[in-house]
This record gives C-alpha cells, structure tokens and sequence, in this order.
C-alpha cells in the first residue's frame, strides 16, 4: 500500500459503505450502491466490498476504519440530514480521531440557500458540522454539502443528491486501467457449458469468465461475461467461447437446446 | 451469545452475504439482500450487516467466519453452480474446516433431476458437492440444492431460486418479537422538523424514529418511520410525530409548506 492506499500492483481499489436502518429492515431498497459499482468499473477502480450497516455509531466506526485502511478509497452514502439519526459526519470524525464542529465554508454555503436568517435552523445547521481537516463535496440539489477526509468521500443518501456528488468527485479520483469486457448470451444452462467453460478459463488465465445463470418461464440460459485490463487476452477467451458455445451445439445437433428447462 | 448464536437480550439477529464479481461491477443489481431484508423484518429477526464480497476464496472464508461468529444466522446468495466460478461450497467447507464431497442425497436429487445418465455430467455434479455435516434446502426450482451447516443458510443467487429456498428455511428459523412501524408521510422536508422530532425520539427511548428524506420535482418531503417491538410505545411516539407535524404546519400558517425546495 502506497501512501493513497493502492494496492502494490498498481490496482485501485474500492469499498462502499451503505448506512441506514432503512435498507436492512428492507423498506428501502439500496440504489446507490450499483450505482457507484457502475461508476467505477468506467474508472478502472475495483470494488472489492460493499458493506450496509445500521444508524450506529460504534458500527459505522469500526466498517470506516477497517475499509478505509484496506482499500484506496472508501466510499459512503447516507446519515448526513439534519435529523437525529444523521449521525455519519461524527462517526466520520470518531473514526479518524478528528474534532467536528460547525464548518464555516459549509455554512456559508447554506446561509446562502436559506435566504430567511431564521430558516437557518440549529438543525439545518448541523449540516455544517463537518471534521476537521475534511474537503467540501458539492451538492448542487439542496446545497449541503458531503466531504472527503482522507480516502473518504461521504455523500448523501438521496439517490439524485448521491449521483450529483459522485460526478462532482469523480475527476479528483486515481483511475485504474480500465477492465474491458464482453458479454456472450448462451441459451443454455450452465450445465451444458460448465466443463469446457472451465477449461478455457484455466487456459486465458489473463481473463476472467463470468458464467451468470438466468431463469424465466422459457427455462434456462446463461449470461458470459469475459474480462479483462488485456484487450488482446480479451479477444482472444471471447473468440474461443463462441467457438465452444457453436462446438457444443453441433455436438447435440440442435442449433438451441431443445429443453433448457435444466441448468 | 447462546449455542445459537442468539444476542444474550434474546434478540435475533442476522447478516447477509452476497457473493459475486457481477454485483461489484454493477452489471447486476443485487435484489436478494432486499428480499432476504424484508422477510427477516416480518419474521422479528434484526438484519445487522450486508455484505457483498467478489468469488474470490480468501474474501468468502473470511466473512463468512466473522459473520457467522457475530450473528444467530449468517445467509448466503451466489456461487452454488456447476461452473469454475462457483466457489461458494467449497469456500463454506473450508470456513468450516470440514470436508467437502459429492453428497448422496444431493446426488439422488440431480439423478432423478437429469433422466438421462449421461446429462449428469461432472460439471452438473459439482452441484452435489455439500459441505460435510451440511443438511439440505430443497429447491424446487431447479433442484440442485442449497445447505444449511451450523446457522450458515446457503441459497441460489437467481433470485427465484433463491426466494423458493428462503421460503423453504422459513419455518426452521428462530424468530424473535416482530418490530412493528408506522410510516407517517410528512410534507415538509427533513428542516422544518428536525428539531421537534429529535425531542421526540428523546422522549420516547422504546421507539427508533427513522426520518427519510425524498426528493421529487415538486421538491422535498419526508417519510417517516417509528418502529418499535412495544405497541404502545409506538402509538404513543407516532401519536407525538402527528400532533407535531400539526403544529409545525400551524405555527407557519400553512396546510403545506409554501417552499419545498429545500431540505
């Protein structure tokens, strides 16, 4: 690990901390997190670990401390309202063992917003509270802002104020090269394919072979996904499944399966 | 923590692991930790921790072993197919530190499964690889089947499968006192009454108030939730939000609020 985090072969990577009761008790379904993933992958940055953790303080700061040290960056999403169950920007501080007080860029930003000095509400105020030490992060939908500490970037749990950060963020980050890959659809299950998947797979050790089952009333077929940082290795593994996916089809005389009902 | 796991306050409490490179790349979007989230919600087990991890042994191992030591039930999606990505079995056996083999009863499943000897090839019989000491979850789906070994439930990743096999677990889970909500949707955005709800989440230590933010063309308004597993707690906290929002809206001489652009 360099002084930034990455990893000694020059990869870089990611984790994202989700947090909110909302999402485990399943009243609100995570967006966020395939989002940033989506993201990322366009960078070149890989993901390793996507982790959900409730409103808790000793929760937060234990998922902070340990992904942040693990990988490059830490992204999170949520607990940065001004309500009393926001309470991600002092977990954030606990964490790095900073003070957080009342920011005053971060205020002036919002005195700008509410124009009316006594909409300006102490609890509209927390929203300033930001640790030392931290960046700003713009928030271009309601104003209050995220920030970055460290290899941090705290961003709001709205999905539209999430993704307006994210862009906001992302021409500060450290790209990887980028992962190409190709998606092959195969209609068969991955019982028909598995073996000699497997063995093109041993033999283009510079790919990986994603094999992705799929089921719907027609019954099964599966989703390749070949990948890569090598466009050559790329081309190479995708060319040799489609040769196997047509070899396998001869072999059973059938063009389509003629019963996908099986994996 | 009992033998099984159970939180010394007789809370149930649970994590999830998903396992798969497709959702770290954001190619697909993970619905099974939601799936898995609201049922547990029904059933009164507290879901404390997602994870997502990639098919990468070292990563499996390492979270299911924390996982499992933390919670009354760790649940598992992904990884239990017949192609080289498929680790999740072995990784299971290894977290364990028990063998792993083709299992006979799984073995008779598939048999029966594939009419034709030759269509239970070995790739399709690596789907009756189980975990020694492992007891089987049916799947009617598909029939190759998942496991449960100690409080590891180790379920499908296609999600039809694996909601077949979550159906199939449910009357063998420990379930604790359900936490019953009410959702109270308010007009305002979460800064016109941040502070009131915050005296009344302190006032009533037997409810959590969640406060969720929504923003939509017309502005923000906000959703929220008191939960509590004490009915009359619950009434008396949401009996507390109303009058509240009541009098917010009457204090400012407004049915609604007159701005709702800000949050």
């Amino acid at each position: 690990m360099n002084a930034e985090g990455a990893a000694a072969d020059g990869a870089v990577t990611a984790a994202v901390l989700v947090i909110g009761d909302e999402i485990l008790s399943g009243r609100t379904r995570d967006t966020n997190s395939g989002t940033i993933a989506a993201r990322l992958t366009e960078l070149g940055i890989d993901l390793l670990e996507i982790r959900v953790v409730p409103d808790d303080m000793d929760r937060i700061v234990g998922a902070v401390n340990e992904l942040r040290a693990r990988h490059t960056y830490l992204f999170t999403t949520g607990g940065i309202g001004p309500t009393h169950d926001d309470i991600t920007a002092d977990a954030i501080a606990a964490a790095f063992g900073v003070t957080i007080d009342i920011d005053e860029r971060a205020r002036a930003i919002l005195s700008t917003h509410y124009a009316r000095p006594e909409d300006l509400t102490p609890a509209r105020l927390r929203m300033a509270r930001i640790p030392a030490g931290a960046d700003l992060i713009d928030n271009p939908v309601s104003k209050a802002p995220g920030f970055r500490l460290g290899n941090v970037h705290v961003m709001a749990g709205v999905p539209k104020i999430m993704e307006a950060m994210l862009e906001a963020i992302t021409p500060t980050l450290t790209t990887g090269r980028v992962i190409v890959s190709e998606t092959i659809d195969c209609p068969f299950g991955e019982g028909w394919i598995a073996e000699p998947l497997g063995a093109i797979q041993a033999l283009h050790p510079d790919v990986t072979i994603g094999s992705y089952p799929r089921f719907s009333a027609a019954g099964f077929s599966t989703r390749l996904v070949v990948r890569s940082r090598d466009g050559d290795a790329l081309a190479r593994a995708a060319a040799a499944v489609r040769a196997m996916l047509a070899q396998v089809a001869g072999a059973r005389g059938v063009a389509a399966p003629d019963h996908t009902d099986i994996i």
